[in-house]
């Protein structure tokens, strides 16, 4: 069995120091509000932190071991049940800087230095090949294209190449929205059942939906024959006021007990990963936090970043009681109670 | 049956864009305090916006169509349920510029040129045949004038003029008080249940009655024969601490099952209105919304607001699973869940 | 059977000019933090509100008529039921200016002339006369003076004077303390229940127990012969974190339904009133809006601050239904629904 | 029995005097961030605070007596239930001047004038005798030093010293961490149910279990043979989000009902210590707020910032009608009710 994960940080490059150094490079661009696409009212983000942030934890302190982090994903062993989530294109980090190597494969590779998993949005094949090359476990999310063909070819590229995993974004059907801005890109649009069971029986790699965010739809997820869903709200970029992801998790994970189970959208910390692996979560997709370390580090930014937060969960499931991943208890989060 | 209404956005004009530019212009005559002219404390506003804003939405789109916003009220088929709340003479507006055409005009084309539904408040009766020359249906809220001949004169102008309803406004009995403004204006009063059966009985048109707030007001409704209600609390400037909107309106419905239950005060979005859909009723009305992009553009800020408004609405419904407006389905709407 | 007391407001002298032209007299002496007495954090006015604005108002238009806001207390009848809370020597007014007449008469004639009541706390005999001089009826609250000799002259003054009742701050036998100042004035202390018994046989007045927050003091009030109680933290003068008033007066009209129940402490519009009145009070007591009124206007300020209220007043029973103070129904209260 | 322990203030020097000195002098050296050492997102004590400013009391006044506060802990009487929560080298007060005598002793000799009990943490045995020396009872709780041979000697030297109790921080198993600062100190280490045990059975002393947040570990401190428990967060120091201890208190008394058991974190004035005594405390334990104390008046400001909790503590009791520590009826606290 696996020993302790236990990390000593290196007192040089900590979780403040990595993301105030990339928050202020991202300001120095005037990027800085882009790190919220919410739609509309950027609501979605607001309230997801007041609902995560209304979780307590007891600590169970008398019969507890250092936690041992690790665990599985797609038949991949990690470090810890954190990964990227589905990283496309950057908007704030390709206009940061000339990249070399471009910042895709800077994080695909300090996720691989920090032995996690790397999970792709919408890459061009080219840059899939490059991500897979660096090492680290790959989920590959394909967008709904208009254009079947073009996601047949992703499903398939993804194979070759040796992902993981493959899955679709079902939550940007109806496009993206940031703001007020247009909604898009064009080029996606919305599929049927029909055609998700056809992407599903197109490949033998596990397949994933994410943006699951009711019990509805996780039902049907495994009607379609989905072997691993993602609670997510893609950051609010779809739709105003959707429903905090640890609010939708518990019903998700009631109509599908036995399948992995990822979330994202707005995790930041160590202890926001432990409510949501408390909360009935197999893992922990992270974007902006790695945009964030990538632009104040690059790859060894994205490393550390992961390294800080395997430091904060492996003490917060110490503390509480936690030797594994698979025994962490339900009970140990509360809400707190206020009036 | 109806097709999609699904509406592309003209990148040039967005709801931030028109918003910020009437608000701009509002601000620059001195008239911004004047959008919220809720009593004394004003809490009404800001204790709506609150209850509005802790609802959630589940999505749901493994099934998924992009949604069909048409609806129908009192007999005319508009592109969504969403409608202008009385209008009256606006202090803004008319301090705002030399008008041509009048305002109130140009807000009943941009709506007519939107396929929506106008509504009026305290406008003339000549001001109102040229309203109705715009095109949009007309729903003529007739305010209760201490002189009932007025008010039968209202009546009966409206149903020659070809306006789609009419009705009273119930929430102005003891006038209206914005800040701590002397109530008026003195020209109206209260109204008997008598005196309100006698003006149901005077017109053939639809009668609606305008600021039913309680599951009481809404027995007496129906025992007036009222065809349909407005809930709304006048954008509290009536009274101070008034109900949220949306608190009210499940009673409401509960009384009235079967009618047509329009609301207004403190709609803003998109998602705003399918809260509002969701939970029982059958209209949104929005009139701050109205003038301030009316400020912005005249008739085109009215009628690409209008459009922003549909593409949020139809994106928001698309999402959560509601194909029409007909199927909305209840349980898409959860309350945040906070402690 | 009373007429409506509908008040037309000056246009000359509302509300917020009463109020904004005394704080900026009180600001111009640095007075200001001395309108929240609140001991050790002023928590109690910052709760107190916060728990007010919590609960809001149904609306009931359809069968309503202009409400009568009269009613009596003591025998006495009253243009609304809105009294001074005992009012004391205030070390804001004193400094402000050389009064004359004495503020105390101010506020007491001001008073009178808006038919309302005057409370006294703790004012010399001399002062006392001078008072009910000014014509209102009076409630003179004595303090729990160490010497008992000191209460009793001051209750059969009292009723040789004309006062309508007399009682007894039991919130003060620990003295009072403002934030951090030492606990005081020296003269005050604790009484037994059998002193109590005692002041109450010494009077043939109705004798009121001001400063009960418990059910456990509702009883025992009963117990010792009380006519009638005041729900009151004494303005959170005297211990931090108090019940807010609200929360208190149920358990306290439960204990005592056909005993006279005022409150006080934080009441400052009409809006604030009604809700006390829903939820069992028969009468709300105003000290700091007073002084601030006084501060503003002195006599006229307290007469035009009243006649205020009672506008607010009679339009938010208007309104809800409530045609007179006894028809006031509890169900026009409800709790605003947050999560 | 005890006499009243009612206390006059000295008008020269109280609880915001104390305070504000004392802050200013750890700005004035730019240490202010560094009376809050949370974890990472330094949520504890901002959750802590706002949960335990959700509890407010009831008023008892009409049987009341000046009530005592003294109580008795491991054998000592003390003045009120209030003592020093471990106190360690403090990283800003060494930096903020040369002390002498040292500022421990200081501390211990402030607490030793006002009645009340000293309670170390990781001190050197030198100090611990210096300490000691000062007269107030010791409770000495002992670190989880990874090197057992030191925790053996430091139950040892307290008992031959006269420490009143002993006992050990199980908060700090897995080290400390102010917001992102590497965790340490590598000193220390986890400790199992056995090493526990042999502690336990290594001492005469009574044997205190401190930073029990759960219901879990209080009932595996009983099974231990712990003589007491402390239910603490550490102030926050080593987990993010941990339970507010009030929230937590509850619990931990239902699995030890006649345990003395005591609380610190975030307890900052005497409604916060009566809370917890109301919620089934023995004693609140005070750490920070010594340091600012000790910062602003050295041994004077200790004792005077004591005196000011008893007087607060004492007040508060009076009014809520518990005469005596035992007295004490939880149904003086209720939480305020909002929606």
């Amino acid at each position: 069995m696996c020993k302790s994960t236990a990390w000593r940080p290196r007192a040089d490059l900590r979780y403040s120091e990595i993301y105030e150094r990339g928050l202020e490079r991202i300001r120095s661009i005037g990027m800085e509000p882009y790190l919220d696409l919410g739609a509309e009212t950027r609501s979605q983000n607001r309230l997801n932190r007041r609902h995560m942030d209304s979780f307590v934890f007891e600590m169970r302190l008398l019969d507890s071991l250092q936690a041992d982090t690790s665990t599985s994903l797609f038949g991949s062993r990690l470090r810890a049940p954190i990964l990227a989530a589905a990283i496309c294109e950057s908007r704030i980090l390709k206009r940061l800087t000339p990249w070399d190597p471009p910042y895709l494969e800077q994080i695909a590779a300090g996720l691989a230095d920090a032995g996690s998993m790397m999970s792709t949005g919408m890459v061009t094949l080219e840059e899939l090949a490059r991500i897979v090359d660096q090492g680290a476990p790959v989920l590959h999310v394909v967008k709904p294209f208009r254009d079947d063909a073009l996601v047949l070819q992703n499903l398939e590229r993804a194979a070759q190449l040796g992902c993981v995993a493959v899955g679709m974004d079902i939550d940007v059907f109806f496009l993206e929205k940031a703001w007020d801005e247009v909604p898009g890109p064009e080029i996606l649009g919305h599929k049927t059942l029909d055609d998700l069971k056809r992407f599903r029986a197109a490949t033998k790699l596990p397949f994933v939906l994410k943006g699951v965010l009711s019990a509805h739809d996780a039902r049907l997820a495994r009607a379609i024959g989905a072997d691993a869903v993602i609670v997510s709200s893609h950051g609010g970029e779809t739709i105003d006021y959707a429903m905090p992801i640890l609010q939708a998790l518990p019903a998700v994970r009631a109509e599908l007990p036995d399948m992995p189970i990822l979330v994202d959208s707005g995790f930041r910390r160590g202890a926001d990963v432990l409510k949501a692996l408390a909360l009935g979560a197999s893992g922990v997709g992270i974007a902006t936090l790695l945009l964030i370390a990538c632009a104040g580090g690059g790859r060894d930014g994205v490393r550390a970043m992961m390294e800080a937060l395997y430091e904060e969960l492996a003490r917060t499931m110490s503390i509480t009681g936690c030797r594994s991943v698979d025994a962490i208890d339900r009970a140990i989060v509360h809400r707190i109670e206020l009036s």
